[in-house]
């Protein structure tokens, strides 16, 4: 059995879920009522990547293809800090006080999981299992042993030597296939929680819903819920940006949960957005079209001439427009939808960086109202803004797609949060000025800050004390 | 010659044009390389639409429906003001002092264009023949006849005596149509002007861009340039907002053209954006899919069972869903396209009205710092930030599709007039505690002005010193 449920009332329900929703035909087809599936041999067990490699050699040698690192305009499989100066210098300052101002890169393909995830400043010696969710095969297999005991573990000292113990791989064929009938599954137990909580149905799904929902148990949004630090997705309002943060200020404030950190600028309670390309996807063109992420990211291509396989080479659908977009877009030319996602991206990019240079300066102007000596219920105030503000910056920055997957709905997004970050700077401005504090002089600190940002951004890269040379801290 | 050029630099080339560019083959397709074109033993100089009735019974009846007035749940052809509760009832505050802020009412069917034009509150006495140019099948002849002195005539005592013994028509055949060969024709020359200026070479457009062009010689944002009042594209600079708004704050402005009025309330040098649906389809999807305004707004229907003709009944495509849409958007059904296409308008209709929220308090903001004796540089400054946040909210108000044309685009200009109303609001704040100004006391008045806007908004109609009464003019 390879699920577990984090939420007890929920445990009855899901245990019929169990036996009855994940496993769906994937590989064979049946058109006459009744299903044949043909075995592979493994165990139900096997974890590890190899053991699948004889039987499938033209899907694991596409998927071998996630060693390769490249770049698009945005996004790419690179292993790039997130601080460079074309992407987004700001962020450490965004993020001051927690382990994403210490490093934070984009990602590279699924088969650098374990790799990454071990050595990225973020982890600690207190670093719990939780943090290993998505990165390796054993996963499912910890949750069925320990229960709701796994999210706690010591990742370093307790999860990481039992992963090698198991012979597990980064992200791999177990985590979305059942390995005796290659059946599409999903193993992530935190999954059907939030889709239960959402009301959706998904107790008969078809393989095409399957074809996105293998992505979707990790590619989301989540946080962790204060009581055993489960994965936990906040889904139950909706999976817009301003569902999501209903959800956080409502049912995961009343559980306990009120902050992933306290911002060390601004003093903010502070949501840090982890890549929500599902929830995205769904509200944008594509999702609603029910064009699966299969679709894009693993489009059928020929292998070695010979044989046609759905690509497992996981990456912008931007390297492969041929088969990922033309498929649908026939009538477009491969540079004609090139520029199309570009010119999106563009905007979105553009629109990004100036929320988030606004958002930037809505923490200094709330630290000095700390340091100024304004009212504790009027800093508060700024801080609820601050928060909301990063929250829909975050939705969009966080989120793997520059914009494509929703448009709209993103730009919509970046709107929200300048109107939030504007609401706390001009409640800052009027609170500041009863202080005698001088605007101009601090708008010219914070354009020093915003200077070294800009100019030296490797000053700001694995210290997340740096920016305290430019800026006194939030308390006096 | 039916084409007269403003800029008289542009003379000669635009002459070339005349004569080469208009006259595309719109009912005969020549597939050997020749052409043949049926006469329709018309005048070239026909303007009246009944006189097309008995060549084209069915194009003509589908022409009748446009006197049909129905709703869809953000446009339609209703005669409805834009004033009411649901629709824009801030609408008379942000356009104080203007016309647009006597009557502004969502359009009926182009068959009603003079009837509406004529009787509009903003049309008076001293009113120009520019305001006439797109409303009746008269104007190319006026245009041919009086040149650029055309533009300045008087509406009332002139334009409109001369049209009715001129026989001509509202909105209707020879518009977009050679009377004699029904070739597609593009009969306001402000067209050709700006495309040249923006260097488009439409000397040999084909069918398609032609099923656009026709629409785009009215359907667009313009002005009225200084020196003889013709209607002038802002183009040069590109379609998007942003780049209109550098050529208003650069090349009109050296012109002599820089504002549409002057403010009521906060005294800022306006901008009025006029119907960018040109411009909006252009940059958004079905825009750069070439998928022409005909292909959606004008589709191939059956009439009384009998041939396939264009329809010439103009209006939302969510009325022609089957026709419109689906014959690209097969794969889904009538009310999945309604659906997505309404949840685009929900979320810009919403972050409309947020925007229009945030730019009315901006103008109350500059009108306290006009009253209190701030600096008249800052004062400026705060102007023409307000100017600018109107601009690029109205882009979006002022365009016929609710945001469907470039949903992105359309929310990115949103997403910009916050930011600008909103520095401007911060820019007035750090001044006005200068000056001792209660900020909480001129919250609770803007708040009078709001709450009087949505509980009674027939206050606001038809008086465009209504206002006046929830808070003190300008100037002390």
């Amino acid at each position: 059995m390879k699920m577990m449920v984090n939420l007890k009332r929920l445990f009855p329900l899901c245990l019929v879920l169990i036996l009855s929703v994940f496993i769906v035909s994937a590989c064979q087809l049946d058109t006459e009522g009744t299903s044949e599936v043909a075995l592979t041999g493994l165990s139900p067990n096997e974890i590890n990547n190899e053991a699948f490699q004889d039987l499938f050699p033209l899907h694991y040698a596409s998927y071998q293809k996630n060693l390769e690192m490249s770049d698009t305009k945005f996004g790419g499989s690179v292993l790039a800090s997130k601080f460079e100066h074309n992407r987004e210098p700001y962020a450490p300052i965004l993020f001051n006080g927690y382990g994403f101002a210490k490093e934070y890169n984009e990602d590279r393909g699924h088969i650098y999981a374990v790799e990454d995830n071990i050595s990225i400043a973020r982890i600690n010696d207190k670093s719990i299992a939780s943090c290993f969710t998505c990165k390796s095969s054993a996963v499912p297999s910890m949750i069925d042993q320990f229960g709701d005991e796994f999210w706690t573990k010591n990742f370093r000292n307790e999860i990481i030597p039992l992963a090698e113990e198991m012979g597990h791989s980064p992200i791999g064929c177990s985590d979305c296939h059942d390995p005796e009938t290659m059946e599409l599954q999903v193993t992530r137990p935190m999954f059907a929680t939030a889709m239960l909580e959402k009301g959706e149905d998904i107790s008969n799904p078809t393989l095409n819903e399957m074809r996105t929902y293998v992505c979707a148990q990790c590619h989301v949004e989540y946080y962790f819920e204060p009581e055993n630090k489960a994965v936990t997705f906040p889904w139950s309002e909706g999976y817009q940006p301003e569902e999501m943060f209903e959800y956080y200020e409502t049912i995961a404030m009343e559980s306990g949960f009120s902050k992933d950190w306290i911002h060390n600028v601004s003093g903010a309670p502070m949501l840090k957005s982890q890549h929500p390309e599902y929830e995205t996807w769904a509200e944008g063109t594509h999702g609603k079209a029910e064009v699966s992420c299969s679709d894009c990211h693993m489009p059928y291509t020929r292998e070695d001439d010979r044989k046609k396989i759905t690509s497992h080479y996981w990456t912008s659908p931007l390297k492969t427009i041929e088969q990922s977009c033309r498929t649908c877009h026939a009538d477009q030319t491969e540079d004609e939808l090139k520029d199309k996602v570009e010119s999106i991206q563009d905007m979105n990019k553009d629109a990004l960086d100036k929320a988030g240079d606004i958002l930037l300066t809505s923490h200094y102007y709330v630290n000095k109202m700390i340091t100024s000596g304004v009212p504790e219920d009027k800093i508060k105030q700024a801080q609820d803004l601050v928060r909301m503000g990063q929250w829909f910056w975050d939705m969009v920055s966080a989120e793997n797609s520059t914009g494509f997957h929703n448009p709209q709905g993103s730009m919509d997004s970046l709107k929200t949060s300048v109107e939030a970050s504007n609401e706390a700077i001009i409640l800052a401005t009027e609170e500041l000025v009863k202080f005698d504090v001088n605007i101009d002089e601090l708008k010219e600190e914070i354009e020093k800050v915003k200077k070294a940002v800009y100019d030296e951004p490797d000053n700001f890269k694995k210290n997340e004390h740096a920016t305290n040379d430019y800026f006194p801290p939030q308390k006096n």
